[in-house]
């Protein structure tokens, strides 16, 4: 595990997705690990933090999910945009070695039987709380955040460093047709009162 | 209405939120209008559109909601940061004159009996899909998108024209205490394959 990545206190991990990046879902079951992109996910509750993200029925990631009953959400950076397309357009189904060709090398944390991708710049291990109706009308699907962890050059100290951090950090918002948005620059909003 | 909002087709309503800005979340019951902010907002279906948005049990705004089963998503502009800031930290039940002291201008569609937030980029009209489980557990409000605009100097012929407009017109993603992001550079992923 790369020495720059550290916890995240869980009262804290809905910060690592609350700017609405496109993510990264990845989930192991009987010896397979899978990754996709997904746009559609979203912080639900802050303590316990909770999220929802929208599996498509097609997906080979959800069959993943559906047999271990977790998954890892990953924020991916604007030097992985490449990745993040081809995960997000191939599957595993056609392209058995769709992880090797979009270059998305896995990892371990301890204590976690979960694929974790590199180079992202955080990490949300998820523990699904089911709701069949949800899953099965909406493909929309509920974790609990069992554990966070962010890489210290781009969060850190319960903040996003984007403004000081080298560009290639920054996250990624899918709109279409291969097209993003990085996340850009800081406001601050004053009382106004 | 202003001459530059146009309607947007539901089959590409879902690319107004892809990106996912925070939003302001509107509704119109009993003769009472309100606004607040919400982070937790995002797409869950392209056809027919749909969206989820969380809607805390304290929020006005979720009353009225309930009371009239509509509500309205808009995007907010860098330009409304501080718009955007105040519905999000103040409560008509404290501050009666809540909307005026936002500076949170209202206006009509024709058609549709709710109050859309002046100087937005994107508006969603959204119908209620019922589903208590979801709104007593977990705060999770479902609706269908029924109608869909935009300013046509941020999003035209199906896109976001954040590379050309004025900077002013990007749009907004919190992180936390007043922090916010505006939408950045874009970026196209080539197939890599």
């Amino acid at each position: 595990m790369d020495s720059h990545i550290a916890p995240v206190e869980l009262q804290k991990a809905y910060r690592l997705i609350n700017h609405g990046p496109t993510v990264l879902v990845s989930a192991r079951h009987g010896g397979v690990d899978n990754v996709m992109a997904a746009a559609w996910a979203c912080a639900l509750d802050f303590s316990p933090p909770k999220l929802t993200v929208v599996l498509d029925k097609a997906t080979g990631t959800r069959a993943l999910v559906d047999g271990s009953g977790m998954f890892v959400i990953q924020v991916p950076t604007v030097a992985q945009l490449r990745l993040t397309h081809q995960v997000g357009t191939s599957s595993m189904a056609d392209t058995p070695d769709k992880l090797a060709r979009a270059s998305a090398n896995l990892f371990s944390i301890p204590g976690h039987d979960l694929p974790f991708v590199a180079g992202c710049s955080a990490w949300l291990a998820c523990k699904v709380i089911p709701e069949p109706h949800n899953q099965a009308t909406y493909d929309l699907y509920i974790g609990e955040v069992v554990g966070a962890w962010a890489d210290t050059r781009a969060f850190e100290n319960g903040h996003w460093k984007f403004e000081s951090a080298d560009p290639c950090w920054r996250s990624l918002h899918y709109v279409a047709g291969g097209q993003f948005y990085a996340t850009g620059e800081a406001h601050v909003a004053d009382d106004g009162a």
